[in-house]
């Protein structure tokens, strides 16, 4: 039986190929972006079974087999995990035509050397192979098997960044990083809920925290913590993207009525969060840091499984608020004072792509290339057409060589051959350029540049790592 | 001469081409959403010439001859049916690239056995042959030609449904089911139009209905008897999609201000819809019917014409009004009291796929298959590449093989091509993912049966037919 | 080393090439809509060397810049012509994808003959060898090298159109008509720059403007003034669509207002914005002219730049603002008083792309074929998948083959190949569907037709050149 991910898998023409055997392929992994939990690299997590590494944190299996029929008992109740594992074993052939048909043949097959399709035929028998083989496969031995040169995790401002320095002084020779996300410190829908990450952040930062003034100052002092421990990015999840510039003194009025527990209006929020979302942006500037705005998700929009499994299970979805007008004014404001910094952007309804993509040219100025990226396809985008949509919007309104590419977004160890299937597409797009001659032979070499830049020299150099 | 509509049309594949002949090709056809009428099928309607089966009802031609200068005597003014037909005959070749083109040709291919290319120079010719055929042709003739097993044509809450009965008792094989669309019952623009049709719906449900609960009590009289009379599919229009939920009192109040003849403000008609459209939805819910959701279409835009040819003349557009969340509440308030019943989503904007690709995941609950749905490519969209873009973010953002396929939404008897049409397509689609090797050949059996299951089983089963 | 631009450029089938080089190369080239300057025309410029060529105005190019890392001494500052191309060589390479990597090849080669790539290597030896051919190339030279037979500029009522007449008394055989572009006589932010136009306005047209019917009477004389000079074509350029209307005395109150130096709210100005619109297209349908809407850039969105370098200069982006109502609402108010004359309608956002292609439908009267447009792909869609992606709504709502096809929209000399750019593509999109026998090969004279109606004949019938 013909393999399914061989060697040549996604790559139509001789120069993908070579582009990407002789290029793409040997290029380490930076994943500036993820959800790996740094505890589980701290303690070199050995995972129970392939339903733990696989099935217990992956909201996007869970969706696929709720669309298939499976009831909640297998996704994320009490079932055991073989019968769990069975569960997705019946999903997987209904899932031809989504990225999870072919995550899920790629992590069998460069984790585990499988090639055997996932069925209800081949559960059982997959499910044994993978465990034993698990036994001598920890968090780190993943990491290291995928050729990671670095990460940066998502952190929490109060995050005490504990396991963070573990890692670091056990001298693991792949770097993980903290990268800072203040979104809980934006103003939400629940006074009482803001109120206690308040208390919290008070408690970190050493501040008691009683007006907007003092509120940037323990966001300072935690930022400046970060800075310590490695961080070089920050990431800002935007639902809905603020735009109502008000005072500091208007700010501080919004701030004190939310923790004097009044829920803010919609505007209100926007007002606040707009001030907030400025300073926090010069923060990063001031560090010469890099910052990413993920912007459109509409989240929890099921109430009914928000109270039962709470959030990041499945239940977030793709906006269509408009958002350019408020981006351009965003990044015009922190321009206008000299205070805007590295910056990427991450649209999660591709219908934006074009936009998204024409933006960053408003605000190049000149200090170094790229200053200002449309971000990687993310999240509902990371697949075929969403990474071949992101690329050829940038293509066409930017600049692709200088794009930093690929990043994983995932809670999951296994989930790097994403990096790789972003390759693959990267060097069949190329190559089928070079074979209809909309690029010139002649110019391999700068292709063959451009392939190694996106892949992992770009990022490099523009995080500095 | 080569033929233009021969047997491997649209097959580009040696896999396309055996998905289609051995299995797409011997699917009947369930067209669970169209506007067939009841009262031709009943009567077994004779057509007098093929300008009144193709011309008499037919936006799109029309449309199409407009743009093409066309003067309006010729289209749905008095000239004579040859005349007609010439006019049509001369914006044929002007319609190539458009669906119009591939239509007018299997059409005539398939109902006529006509191979010959429609143009000026064949017009009359082909329209003496059409109308020789037509003399044995009726419509129980063509639904039976196109291997025709279920249709649900598109019905109002007043209906006596006298044809659906007597079409039954007839002993016709093929199932023709009214469907539920109580649009007219939706608060519009016009208090005489909607006072008019609430005195309709008050005699046809024998209900004096002069409070919100009275409404509610005739529609839901009409309801059961739609459902004895077969119903179990409910449509509802949306043009901008409300959400602005508000007590059954103040639907109450907005009612009679309504039926006092006031018209309300926007801002008003979304609150009385918001609560009307849950309250119906939950009828649909407690009967377990399978509920549509038409959304986007800006409805009579030019008012001369309306005002000379009245609606469904093809003076309908699509907008880019918002919707994602909307629809997300409208379904999450649904769900909080289980009464969420299957649910298919048609967006009229194609730039909304994605987000609409994306919802049904928020909603799954692991009951059924494919619970909810993202609809079929819908009108405007209802072509190659509208159809492709649907399949492509369906397959993307959920199941594909769950999805319940094509429908023909159409007032035409021949129209059935394009469900041929779309199976061509969508047989393509996976005949070029089998070739390369995004879907493994080993697999291929799973990929018949996903064949099958779009074309036919996933509609019989989720439809309950 | 095979050549990069060689005859067959972007042709992949027979049939593309046949359609190519024996119909679209042949037909000559009506630009309806560009920026070149009348005055460089009428004194026939001699350009001092290829960077005043290509980089002095080509806001493209320096936003490729820019985001190149490139500092702005050698973009707009006062580095020598020789250094600015030598960062311009530097940048090219990293274009690659992008369609200044196509247009810069394909300027060189058909102005130039140059066959060579452009980066840093052949940079100065390019840089000689262009100035060396420029001392024989004038403006009025390259018109005619690329085929040109008719252009229309952009215009200011206030021009007094000095340098058409001097053009046309010069006896040059190639037509170079004024369009007329009223946006200044629109409300915009600043009241001060308003009142300085308007003064001008009254100035141009002997009329002392203190009211809104004197605003439109002059507005009247050099309309009328415009249409002496050979003006056919009236070019209305809007950021947000407005649909707001008033009466004319509220519109006459606005402009009191704001000629008294108070500057409108956002409703103030659609309001006014609205009414005057309405009243310029009125102008435009009493002569017969052709209107063209572009709609949705949002422009000098960075404000540092924007008071540094001024307007157009590459700080101009795509909004996601919303116009499809807006739109519909216009066209319908002129087709109900029988004042809808000839229009195009040009989105700027991609996304916009089908209900754009849509709406011309609704508004299509009989009279001429394709009387109401969708316009080429513009500005940041000036590309490859942006003229494809035109292309395919257009052809799956519309008639593609009633399409007035290309424009340059450009301040340059050389942007001619844009044209040629566009055939290409044109007659690649026509082969494949050939090819793949979406088109009849039996019907091929008609295609052949229809690729030289869009690249020369329907412009020559519909703008009555």
């Amino acid at each position: 039986m013909e393999e399914f991910i061989h060697p040549d898998f996604l790559l139509s023409t001789p120069a993908a190929k070579e582009l990407y055997h002789s290029h793409a392929a040997k290029m380490p992994v930076i994943d500036y972006h993820c959800h790996l939990s740094p505890e589980m690299i701290a303690r070199d997590h050995q995972f129970s079974t392939i339903t733990e590494l696989w099935l217990q944190g992956d909201h996007y299996k869970w969706r696929a087999m709720r669309a298939n029929g499976v009831a909640e008992k297998y996704i994320t109740g009490d079932a055991s995990p073989r019968e769990k594992f069975r569960k997705w074993a019946e999903t997987v052939p209904y899932t031809m035509r989504n990225p999870l048909y072919h995550w899920t043949a790629m992590e069998l097959k460069t984790a585990f050397g499988i090639d055997t399709p996932l069925t209800p035929e081949t559960a059982d028998e997959i499910f044994d192979e993978c465990n034993r083989q698990l036994a001598d496969r920890s968090a780190r031995g993943l990491m290291r098997l995928y050729n990671v040169e670095t990460v940066c995790t998502t952190d929490d401002p109060i995050d005490s960044l504990r396991w963070h320095r573990e890692i670091r002084e056990s001298g693991f020779e792949i770097k993980v990083l903290p990268a800072w996300r203040p979104d809980k410190a934006m103003a939400g829908a629940d006074p009482t809920i803001y109120k206690a990450y308040i208390n919290a952040l008070s408690d970190a930062a050493g501040v008691a925290i009683d007006s907007y003034a003092t509120l940037i100052e323990a966001l300072q002092i935690r930022h400046d913590y970060f800075a310590e421990n490695g961080c070089r990015v920050a990431d800002h999840g935007l639902s809905r993207v603020p735009w109502a510039p008000v005072s500091v003194e208007a700010a501080d009025a919004l701030l004190r009525k939310l923790l004097g527990g009044t829920q803010l209006t919609q505007q209100e929020a926007d007002q606040f969060n707009t001030v907030l979302l400025l300073d926090l942006c010069r923060m990063n500037a001031r560090k010469g840091w890099v910052q990413q705005f993920h912007f459109g998700p509409m989240r929890n929009v099921n109430t009914r499984a928000f109270k039962t499994l709470g959030p990041d299970t499945g239940f977030d979805t793709i906006s269509d608020w408009q958002a350019a007008e408020q981006i351009a004014r965003i990044l015009n404001a922190l321009d206008a004072d000299s205070l805007l910094t590295k910056t990427i952007l991450y649209n999660i309804n591709p219908a934006d792509n074009t936009w998204v993509a024409a933006m960053p040219g408003n605000f190049q100025d000149g200090t170094i290339p790229g200053k200002i990226q449309m971000g990687a396809a993310w999240w509902f985008n990371d697949q075929l057409m969403g990474m071949r949509a992101q690329m050829d919007a940038l293509s066409m309104q930017g600049l692709l060589s200088r794009f930093v590419g690929m990043l994983t977004d995932s809670r999951s160890f296994v989930s790097y051959p994403r990096h790789d299937y972003f390759r693959r597409l990267l060097c069949d797009m190329l190559g089928a350029d070079i074979e209809r001659g909309l690029i010139p032979s002649s110019q391999l070499s700068r292709v063959e540049q451009m392939v190694e830049d996106i892949c992992y020299f770009n990022a490099k150099r523009y995080f500095e790592f």
